[in-house]
């Protein structure tokens, strides 16, 4: 086993009811409940084995025939691309966003050639199986003590030009990834929104052997 | 903190490079690389508290405007939802998930009504969320010392039908669950596929400010 390299924190593994605001109905591994959406960011630099671990927990992810929909682009604080990428934010994240340590373009390339065949299929899940991939990156972050919050927020065209999508690749969100920073520097509409938010009860999200009529 | 009510492992948070025949490129925590889709399962009871406890992970992935658009039916192996999913699924999977502890349908919701809201809106990512939650419920498995399998093979018409989803909802996959059991009770074809599988590697998922024209 490879010694940490950051502080990771294995008790976020153990079951907890309550973390901060929230509470579980049925103890969950802290790691879910402490992982949130902040967007208060230092702008420090991400180390490399950081922003890499991210990637390498998202790519473990499952895909239907293991397909692995999933692509990333990144771009760090102070490079060409991260204000490219910035400029394409909409007026709402662009302020907050500007903090980030990286910002990561999150596509998903449907398209997929099984090993051996030449003609490509489609995956119908390959949004879906991006959405696991990209938990998987969010966790892993948590794990790293760095926070993630994923924007759909963004003028399309000007992403894809930002980071050249080829046809073919769907741009699912934008990624802001940082140490947590400041309440205080935020712009003011967005500071009462700083803190996990809640979730709807398990009773409406969890039926046993049929879905309500209403859902 | 909550007392452990199962063999929770909390060394999966730590960075390893290597599990199984997995290799990272980058040290990732242990939980990444250590979850895989097996399909021998062992059908014993699955406990309330283990259930509930991916559904508490689930619900609190992040989603566009915390619109939690994930939605579940759970039916545990005897009861007559899961004789009727088992039925939906195709040819390739009913043979070993007969054997699941449980089986859970996964949906999606894409309309939303925002709080203080009357008119719902679409929500774009509503899929990609979704598998936001399945990640995280697949991973609250695998803490827990439980497998889980997702599946896009399943008849449509007969897993509506089966957990009577509402129109509205668009069935993404029926995960089984379950403790692994042993690869020599599946199917001749399936034995030699229990194992974890490979990924692509990560110069081929991840790029550094722009896609490449080949992706």
């Amino acid at each position: 086993m490879d010694c940490l390299m950051t502080e990771i924190d294995a008790s976020l593994a153990h079951l907890v009811s309550l973390a901060g605001d929230r509470a579980a109905e049925t103890p969950v591994s802290a790691l879910f409940l402490h992982r949130w959406s902040a967007r208060a960011m230092t702008g420090e630099p991400i180390p490399e084995k950081v922003l890499f671990a991210l990637f390498e927990a998202a790519r473990y992810a499952p895909s239907a025939y293991n397909s692995q929909p999933w692509r990333f682009v990144y771009a760090r604080k102070g490079e060409e691309a991260f204000d490219a990428l910035l400029a394409a934010l909409s007026d709402s994240n662009r302020p907050w966003a500007r903090n980030a340590s990286a910002l990561i373009v999150v596509a998903s390339k449907a398209a997929f050639t099984p090993p051996g065949q030449e003609a490509p299929v489609h995956i119908g899940s390959a949004s879906f199986d991006t959405g696991a991939a990209w938990a998987s990156l969010a966790l892993q972050a948590a794990l790293l003590g760095w926070t993630t919050r994923a924007m759909a927020g963004f003028n399309a065209d000007k992403a894809r030009a930002a980071v050249r999508a080829p046809e073919g690749l769907k741009l699912e969100v934008v990624i802001a990834v940082g140490r947590r920073g400041d309440a205080d520097d935020l712009p003011p509409e967005k500071q009462a929104l700083e803190k996990p938010n809640a979730r709807r009860p398990l009773a409406r999200t969890a039926f046993a052997g049929a879905f309500p009529e209403e859902v």
